[in-house]
């Protein structure tokens, strides 16, 4: 029995999220029947997309019920069980309630293979989402070919960091755009970027002409709006724009402008396209094996932004929308297991 | 020796085209130069994308300079020659000065092979530049599969009336949208599309999404604004949008906001992709051999909208922007060749 803690959608924000709009509670926790199992949650991972799952747009999958338990991304420990699959002390993950403690059947939840040389926050900060993201975007939808020229806005956030160091692998030269001097050092120092454009100090237009003169030919966006206009501006013909996602915009309430330079779609000739990584599920395994593959011979650098309490889990999401982490969000809820 | 008439690209034109933006100009015609044929003008295509070439945006080519002669794409009949390659008598087509009659070299003029069995009218009107865009746009950009359901905005215009008739051989099912009741019946009645949508007296949100239920697989975007919005609000999951053109907005000046449903290219997983039909000019013969064939076989039905004299160009390049055409917008400028 006990208790456990969970949070629940309250009320829909108009704009940014508000001290109302999730509310934690604690509630008892019921026996477990069979084929259930407990999950002890670890950690919770916090994408920019989440806020979209409380809003009233219509989405790529079933928003939050107003009432329904706020859910994210999250990992966590069997610690009690009575289903075949999912054996006490192994560790699942998948999208789940945001919650100290989750009641589960199995559906919706995969088992999580550890792997040998990757800590737990490693594995899962890089592999679950961001890690996926970030190749499926640029290689799947974006396709440059080496030598290719390639831009990342929030490139130093959690796919943006894997982005660039994914097309260096590739071949490409790479220029990623994000806001202020710390951000953009760790681009070219940290996370393998040829050129950092700060987007708080600098004409991100004119930086891009000057560094690439000749015009852009794959645009990885993650925030839309000014960022995105600027990009499409630079383009060379016949290049390919990734929407990864539009964060500035997620927190809007009415109708959003699209870019101002969409023409450039004709006069460009360019392809713009947009993804999902749910729906690339299946090949998780593939995705991740390369990565893993990567970060373990230090080909693939990044760094976690790791926040720690149940209780502060709105103010880590809200770290997304205003730019005060560097690399990938987490929220530690309990103890890493002991192996 | 004699004269001829020409319109000059005289004044920036902020929105619509006014009165003194082109002018028409009497001046003396020089003798012809070795490698030089005399080309007297019969159809000049009126095409939206002409208002581009004499705004301010960075184009997909070379606008008209101020000062320069307006140009567009022109078929007329070789009147003089001393140009090996080009014989008193044969057509030729380029683009070309709005003239009565234009000296060339041979650079970016095209002789224009006649197909037996089509009109003058027929093969410029269609064949040029309608013609290959439908096919381009709809068949290389959107790429249905047969069974797909695909709209078409502007759908009688000169693209439009032959996107739906060539989504329909492909076994698509079709639906137009155009403003006012005649030109939606002509849909159906004349241009095979399934089903037709009046934007000026209909809810077209509502109508597609009546009309496709499930969803929309490709969208043939020639207009832009609502319409475009209208468009990505009811795509399916994984559907196409081609940007063929964005006439709405071709008239405008300072910043054009992009589509407002943006969003829906993650949302709903689209591809959205502009092209030029210019870069094609390889594959001319390929596609002109194929919708000739469908012309011949009476697959293919198509409206000229044919205004006369070179005095009229203006006026009749504004039927494209104020809908008062049906079909493709052509201006004779002289006889037809006695053949």
């Amino acid at each position: 029995m006990g208790t456990m803690r969970r949070w629940y959608f309250n009320k829909r924000p108009t704009r940014e999220i508000e001290a109302d709009t999730l509310q934690l509670r604690e509630e008892s926790r019921p026996p477990l029947r069979d084929n259930e199992f407990l999950l002890r949650s670890v950690y919770l991972s916090m994408d920019a997309t989440n806020r979209l799952w409380i809003g009233d747009w219509d989405l790529y999958m079933e928003p939050v019920a107003l009432g329904a338990p706020m859910v994210g991304f999250t990992v966590g420990e069997v610690v009690e069980s009575r289903h075949p699959d999912f054996a006490v002390g192994s560790l699942a993950a998948g999208i789940l309630p945001w919650a100290d403690y989750n009641i589960c059947n199995g559906e919706g939840v995969q088992a999580l293979p550890m792997i040998p040389g990757l800590k737990l926050a490693d594995a899962f900060g890089i592999l679950a989402v961001a890690g996926p993201t970030a190749l499926v975007g640029l290689m799947e939808i974006g396709r440059p070919k080496p030598g290719d020229t390639v831009v990342v806005t929030a490139a130093a956030g959690a796919v943006g960091m894997l982005v660039g160091q994914i097309a260096r692998i590739h071949g490409c030269r790479t220029i990623g755009i994000a806001g202020g001097a710390a951000k953009c050092r760790s681009l070219t120092e940290q996370f393998g970027y040829d050129a950092a454009i700060d987007y708080k100090s600098e004409d991100v237009i004119a930086r891009l002409r000057e560094l690439a003169p000749d015009g852009v030919d794959v645009h990885f966006e993650n925030v839309g709006g000014e960022m995105l206009d600027a990009g499409l501006t630079v383009m060379k013909n016949f290049g390919s724009v990734v929407i990864c996602g539009l964060i500035s915009t997620y927190n809007s309430s009415g109708p959003v402008p699209g870019p101002y330079m969409f023409r450039n779609l004709i006069m460009r000739r360019l392809r713009v396209e947009g993804f999902v990584i749910l729906d690339y599920a299946q090949r998780y395994p593939e995705f991740q094996a390369k990565l893993a593959q990567w970060m373990l011979e230090g080909r693939l650098h990044y760094r976690l932004h790791i926040e720690r309490g149940l209780e502060n889990a709105v103010d880590t999401l809200k770290l997304l929308y205003s730019g005060g982490n560097q690399g990938k969000v987490m929220l530690q809820i309990g103890a890493e297991p002991v192996t």
